[in-house]
């Protein structure tokens, strides 16, 4: 068996056998291998830089007494940087892999988007996490900026999680269980310094002296800066940050000290970072400079296929995230249709694949030439080009000589029936290769995604590395070159496969190529597969997996393989004791396993999890289930310990936890929440039972904020609050109020049934969204971080079950009025017009026509009465009489002018029409906001609305008549005035 | 090339081969690898642990801004711990050295004394420096004790000095031009750092920070000891000891901090040893216990060889101090010879010869048994043994059974003149083997040195761990078993050799066999082998080796060598530019080389090292030469540094010197020295130049301790500080001043030559002695840590040059006043007391006869004075003059009184001859304290004095006119009071 001390040494020497330093762990604490400056200080500036070495990553907030079996407050990292990145750093990672003893082929090793930052360190880079059968063993970051500085070269980190490793190779369950050299266990070497150093961390560590140093540190690493020598700064900067997160873990952190220590760590990091710089430079750069690489030269050119031809362009990356490379296939189709269409080139249809290592366009029967072309370029007048003589003005001569032509060759043609003088140029088209080199290569250069980064491309930038680009037109490459990249007639296939890179013969075969060597370019063919063998898979088990429920996670695995690969996976019946929606979560979004249900839409023990490729499929499945076992004996055991903590401990928590800087903690929130429920519910009346089950809700809300579960999995806010709150012994209604308070947590979930929940829910939103349209701003364009807009639309949804029929104007206003920043009123004017426009759009999405919903737009703070005004307004346009009496509103508002007061002496009023009318609009009583009940009470001024105007002219020459008249009008215009914006209402 | 990474990466795979874990450096900073708990908590307690680690060790005092090409802030250790003790680690050690391509059998490899204690940690442990053809490259000590706690089992700690044995691996004479890893020097990765670290340690880092932080650190470790957690604690102990040490480089750490600090850490040191091996024990031990090994069983007896035959008796060890090597021949001779003694076996001469490694001794024809023994046992009188019957009585019958024999068996014999029953015995003697067994295995076990230490022997305790017993008495084996050693017939040669154990097959060929073995037994026989090659080898060289002036380096090194195999080696020509006393001082103290020197006395650029056994000469002797040129180079920097400074520079840094806790800094004392300097001056006069000379040595006075050439070699206190002196510009007398304070350095060194110079070297010594007896007391037996024996000694050296004529009891309570802490007049007393035994044992010791030595002791005070006095002394007892001189006083103070005053009523006298004398000693002048003067002046009393005895009757019958003779002749009694105790002295 392979020990833990063994794997650090092989894969030490492996790296060093590929010109890696080694060098020793930092010595001061720190939380992970990329703060040693054999990374942190490394990757800056032009010196190239090899290295690996072992962390021992201390994160005291991941202390757990040594009882979790997954978690550890210091595990082993070990790191590799390779400065610059050489090209081909996955497949030496695979054979990092292979060091370690494991038969790369025969796993499933897959590279999963993950990107990486530490805003404290002004850090980022992005990659992926490896994945060995399921599980994450690796972090993979092609590292772009450090210290707020740009990498040039950027450096390329590879993070090994030690014992997560070791415990899948050696399949224990438990980290002390390793065998972490022969015949001695991990626990037995560290499990008593992982139990004393958690009650450090976790219980006795002192927090003013904690304090203290963490400011004595500070201060030295500034005195370090102001002297320039950046070493002992940055050892000082570590050890601020060691204290700091110290400090976390004994929860003695508050908002603005994290807000201001990451600000301060971050100026720190930053300027370590260009002194650093700076002393290498002055030191001549002691270890050398790496030169970008040299541009490629296009290959020569190739005899192009005659007739027409398909052609099949292929850019081969690194793995895409999902996203990406969906948004990849639009870019590309659209760049290939743009540019083609501005040639004269001849094609038929533009089709684009993709998966996570290529975009494959394919261009049908694209012409050998382009077409040839006649262009006619106009000159002076004819009148102007010769004099009276008929002899060439100089305008002419000098147009001719201009076109580089002679007079005698020079044309006469009618423009706007005027003649002038012209040349006309027959221009051949450019053969195929020419034209299609252009475009391809303008097509990668333009490849862009949402967030880019660089590699070892001195020009390129894109979501992931482009390693290769393959270009065939029929038979033969059409050659061109960008930056370091060549095309070609190469592509790559699976990394493990013996020949990983394959040679194309034509465009024609080129999916086949890649089919035959395990590769399903197209998305939708993948998908299918994946359903297709899912569903075998699960009525093999006696299940199904519901495929339209998810839909997206099936989409995004489409884009994680190749070759779709769905294998069956178990786990122990015991674990469905666990609540169903961790059980899911942890399937669907930490491993993109499809569980499995029965006919009840109950999770079965089983699930399927889609491998790349061919593998040892008994392998690759035990793998899966360990993981999700170890996954799942981690909910286990959080559930268990959450279990056992009161829900007073949970919610003491919350003072840990930091909302926004400036929007105070979670507890604060959950505090603002309460209180603005039990004002909502003054509001509404709310008495009895659901007072008191609010009440109780209220002291509540968000606490399972502090269950660790939630910590881990945070989109099991509110489901776990019901389980703990019931287990905890809390009223049933209680407990599925505090679960509703959460509701609904995206767009389509469900919404809270009952009122106290209800109260809640809109408690919640109302303070987010006040809190934020104040300091964050209300969300423009795609940028939304606090997602803004989803609580308003949470806002929205909760109001229109009709549950809570208060103000949502009034109510955000009692939101901002409990924030800790002030909210201006026009914040609020501007959060009201805000909700309203985005109850127009989710109304008219809903099928609304655009009118009637702009007429019940004037309830947007009451969504639920527009709502039910607007569900009348459908069916009552349905009705003659509401039709007529709209009708006969809308003539009155026609005719009277505005400004016109609904008020008049109705003495002055002399015809029978008009007196009856009178009579009838007195005897109106207007009723509350129900177009039903408006009906009802108002319908019956039609008649005499219709009357009055068939038989009374209006504008009387005596003005007290008139007046009266108009009056009259004014107060039937004004029969249903609030209750519908009538300026858009039309029958 | 192998290169530093490798060759850690080689050296711990070694060590994991021997079934080591791999551990992690320690994640704060350390000054060396014992402090990771790896070592410092894993040694404790009864779990076994086998390790090997890293540990980058950062001693913030050893900064140099990586200038200096041996010295840095931080030095790589690889860290190495065998618990329990294998038995064969010397043996695994030097595998390591094979598996670094290092061939063993052609270097010489070394094992020199050095032992090994941090007060501050309370641990300690006995061992030794491995050399590598001089260069000390490893530390390796049997650990015996860690937070004042007993090892049981001790453990094995090997730590070896990576930049050293790489540099000399390599080759280089710079760290930084060490290949680090392939094409990357040391410099370039490590070089920045090293520079900025030295700047942060020496200059920059903020003292009153650095004062808070080691204050917190304490604190928190102190919790946490409260708290019961000692990992924790440990680290926190660590992390205030890295802050002590950052404070002590800034020198900004006062004497009574340094104690203050060492206390409390070596009692939180304590407490985190204890805490740990209580939490192991109840955690229930999870390595398990070392067991304690088995006792051997002694071989099966074998037929005793008839006849007489030697006998051989090989003690086997690791190698001993030398000192120890030599005590230990005399004790097993002792034991030996008593032992025998008390036996009855015949024997011839015992000889005892030893090598570092063994003790051998060889006793001459054996007899081959016991002689045989008649023994009779005495019992009751006869006549109480019958009755009147003639029976037997029941004492009688008694008897017999309790001798075991029958009544009839009883013989009568008569004890002074008393009849008595009798049994004789007839004891026959016992085997040789038998005799011997009981008398070698007590030998062994009576083992004892000054040091002892403990090893896997669960019973036996000595310098070094006995290894192996070889006893043949001719050609059988002596059988027996001493713990776990069995005696046997099989010796240990040359660790190296293909076959390092040899059978031996008779005890007479025993030292045949070794000598073909290449290992000489005898030292007298290496230590002329040693002179001769020497001398061969200076000789080609053109010099010579002073062999008596090295004597007692020749003689240690007789005991560092089985076989001596002399080298002549060279250095740099350059070098002699260096002090001689540098020169010669890093040969014998620090390499142990012989230097060779010209007709003259000059030192030659060449020097003989003594190797042990065959080794392949070119290459020994070029890494000694490459050992003496490093040594040289380094303290080539430090001179040129010194140098480079200013004399009050370097005085300033005695600030940081500590003395003794009580007694101050360094520069408290140089202060006092001055002070009491110039009041012994102003004492005797002392004017003119030697004033001003003496005004100017004693501001510099101790000076050269701030020197760091003096900090590196202490020895050359004073020597240094002639140079430097003379460097700035001093006159020279001042230089030869400052010199001589410092002479004599030992017994036998010169003393000052010059007033100012013994001045000072009084007042250093009176300092010394007076604040010493009165904290740390005067010495008693051995020990005497502050050599305050020395001190005296020097006192009356320099007295007795007879430059500075003072009183040393009264310099003595001067320079008490002037003590920190308080001096009683009885700790001056016994002081003064303790002075005169010392003169008195030295006076003694020159050959003066002890009632001489006692005459001249009342003065003590001066020892120039008794000394002049004694030696005429010495001369006048040749005078006939003087002896009646003697004789006559002598025969007035036989006769007078004790308490008679010298005073009489002249008027009195009657008889002629009383009032000549009268007469003559009225007339006599008593002169000063010198003996001829006081013959001169008092010679003429003799004659008077004798016709007085013989004609006048002292006791006469009148009252007064006795008392006027008495008091006549207690005048002439007391002509020489003060001058001599007449008590001790005989003619």
């Amino acid at each position: 068996m392979l020990t833990m001390q063994d794997a650090l040494a092989r894969l030490t020497a492996y790296w060093v056998d590929q010109g890696c330093l080694t060098v020793q762990p930092m010595n001061t604490e720190v939380g992970a291998g990329t703060l040693n400056p054999a990374t942190f200080l490394r990757v800056l500036g032009p010196e190239p830089w090899r290295v690996v070495y072992v962390e021992p990553s201390v994160r005291p907030d991941d202390s757990r007494y040594g009882e979790n079996p997954n978690r550890l407050q210091t595990h082993t990292q070990l790191q590799v940087i390779l400065k610059p990145d050489p090209g081909n750093s996955q497949e030496l990672y695979l054979g990092s892999l292979a060091a370690l003893g494991i038969d790369v082929a025969a796993h499933d090793v897959r590279f999963v988007e993950d990107n990486w930052a530490s805003p404290a360190l002004g850090a980022w880079g992005l990659g992926w996490e490896v994945w060995l059968d399921g599980l994450e063993i690796t972090q993979f970051t092609y590292f772009q900026q450090a210290g707020g500085i740009n990498l040039d070269p950027p450096s390329v980190e590879i993070t090994y999680g030690m014992e997560r490793i070791i415990m899948a190779l050696q399949g224990v369950r438990h980290f002390k269980d390793i065998e972490y050299a022969a015949g001695v266990s991990y626990g037995e070497v560290f499990g008593q310094g992982e139990y004393e150093m958690s009650r450090y961390y976790l219980d006795d560590a002192d927090v003013a002296a904690n304090r203290e140093l963490l400011e004595l540190y500070a201060a030295e690493a500034q005195r370090m800066l102001d002297a320039g020598l950046p070493v002992p700064a940055h050892s000082y900067v570590l050890k601020s940050s060691h204290a700091f997160n110290v400090l976390d873990a004994r929860g003695a952190v508050s908002t603005s000290d994290r807000a201001a220590e990451f600000g301060r760590m971050r100026r720190m990091a930053g300027e370590v970072a260009k002194l650093w710089i700076a002393r290498r430079e002055e030191l001549g750069h002691p270890l050398g400079v790496v030169t970008a690489r040299e541009p490629a030269t296009a290959p020569a050119a190739e005899q192009d296929s005659p007739g027409t031809r398909q052609l099949v362009f292929e850019i081969g990356t690194e793995e895409m995230p999902p996203a990406e490379a969906r948004a990849v296939r639009e870019q590309v189709r659209r760049e290939l249709t743009e540019r083609l269409a501005a040639t004269r080139l001849a094609h038929g249809d533009i089709r684009v694949l993709a998966t996570p290592r290529r975009i494959v366009a394919i261009v049908e029967a694209v012409a050998d030439r382009e077409q040839d072309h006649v262009r006619t370029v106009r000159g002076p007048k004819v009148s102007a080009a010769y004099d009276a003589a008929g002899e060439p003005t100089q305008a002419v001569r000098g147009f001719a000589r201009g076109q580089g032509v002679e007079l005698a060759d020079l044309e006469q043609q009618d423009v706007n029936g005027v003649a002038h003088v012209t040349v006309v140029k027959h221009e051949n088209g450019r053969p195929a290769a020419e034209v299609l080199a252009d475009v391809l290569a303008k097509v990668v250069t333009a490849l862009r995604s949402a967030k880019n980064m660089r590699w070892n491309d001195p020009a390129l930038s894109f979501t992931r590395p482009i390693r290769w680009l393959l270009a065939l037109r029929g038979d033969e490459v059409v050659p061109f070159a960008v930056s370091t990249l060549a095309s070609g007639r190469q592509t790559r296939v699976h990394r493990t496969a013996e020949a990983p890179v394959v040679t194309v013969n034509s465009a024609e075969i080129h999916l086949d190529t890649l089919r035959a060597h395990g590769i399903v370019a197209d998305p939708d063919e993948r998908r299918a597969e994946i359903v297709a063998s899912a569903q075998r898979l699960a009525a093999a088990a006696g299940g199904q997996v519901d495929v339209e429920g998810e839909r997206a996670l099936i989409d995004q695995i489409s884009y994680l393989v190749e070759q779709p690969n769905a294998l069956l996976g178990r786990f122990d019946e015991s674990y469905l004791r666990l609540p169903e929606a961790v059980l899911a979560t942890v399937m669907r979004k930490h491993q993109r396993y499809l569980p499995v249900r029965d006919a009840d839409g109950d999770l079965l023990p089983c699930f399927v999890a889609v491998a790349n490729g061919t593998v040892d499929e008994d392998l690759v499945r035990a793998g899966n289930e360990a993981v999700l076992r170890a996954r799942y004996e981690d909910a286990a055991f959080f559930y268990r310990a959450d279990r056992d903590t009161p829900l007073d401990a949970m919610r003491a928590r919350l003072e840990r936890l930091t909302f926004t800087d400036k929007l105070g903690s979670m507890a604060d929130r959950a505090t603002r929440i309460s209180t603005l429920a039990r004002t909502l519910a003054t509001g509404i009346g709310l008495g009895g039972h659901d007072r008191d089950t609010l009440g109780r809700a209220a002291e509540l809300v968000k606490f399972d904020l502090g269950a660790q579960l939630v910590t881990e999995m945070t989109s099991l806010a509110g489901v776990m609050a019901r389980d703990y709150a019931t287990h905890a012994g809390e009223p049933a209604a209680v407990a599925q109020a505090v679960f509703e308070s959460e509701l609904p947590r995206n767009t389509g979930d469900a919404v809270p049934a009952h009122v106290p929940g209800a109260v809640l829910s809109l408690a919640d939103r109302l303070d987010l969204v006040a809190g934020l349209a104040a300091t964050v701003g209300l969300p423009t364009g795609s940028s939304d971080p606090f997602a803004v807009r989803r609580a308003v639309l949470g806002l929205l949804a909760v109001h229109r079950t009709g549950l809570v029929p208060t103000s949502l104007t009034e109510g955000l206003a009692a939101a901002a009025a409990q924030q800790p920043v002030d909210v201006s009123d026009q914040v609020l004017a501007d959060t009201a017009e805000f909700l309203t426009r985005r109850l127009e759009q989710v109304l008219v999405e809903e099928g609304h026509p655009v009118d009637r919903v702009r007429a019940v737009l004037p309830h947007a703070d009451r969504p639920a009465l527009a709502d039910r005004l607007l569900h009348q307004l459908d069916e009552l346009t349905k009705d003659e009489r509401f039709r007529a009496l709209v009708e006969a509103i809308q003539r009155c508002r026609r005719i009277v002018p505005a400004g016109t007061p609904a008020e008049y002496d109705a003495s002055a009023l002399v015809e029978p029409a008009e007196r009856r009318l009178d009579e009838v609009v007195r005897g109106i009583e207007v009723p509350g906001p129900d177009l039903a009940d408006f009906l009802a009470a108002a319908g019956r001024v039609t008649e005499p609305v219709n009357t009055f105007f068939d038989e009374v002219y209006v504008m009387a020459e005596d003005p007290d008549l008139r007046r009266a008249r108009l009056g009259l009008l004014a107060t039937v215009r004004d029969l249903g005035a609030g209750l519908l914006d009538w300026d858009h209402l039309r029958m």
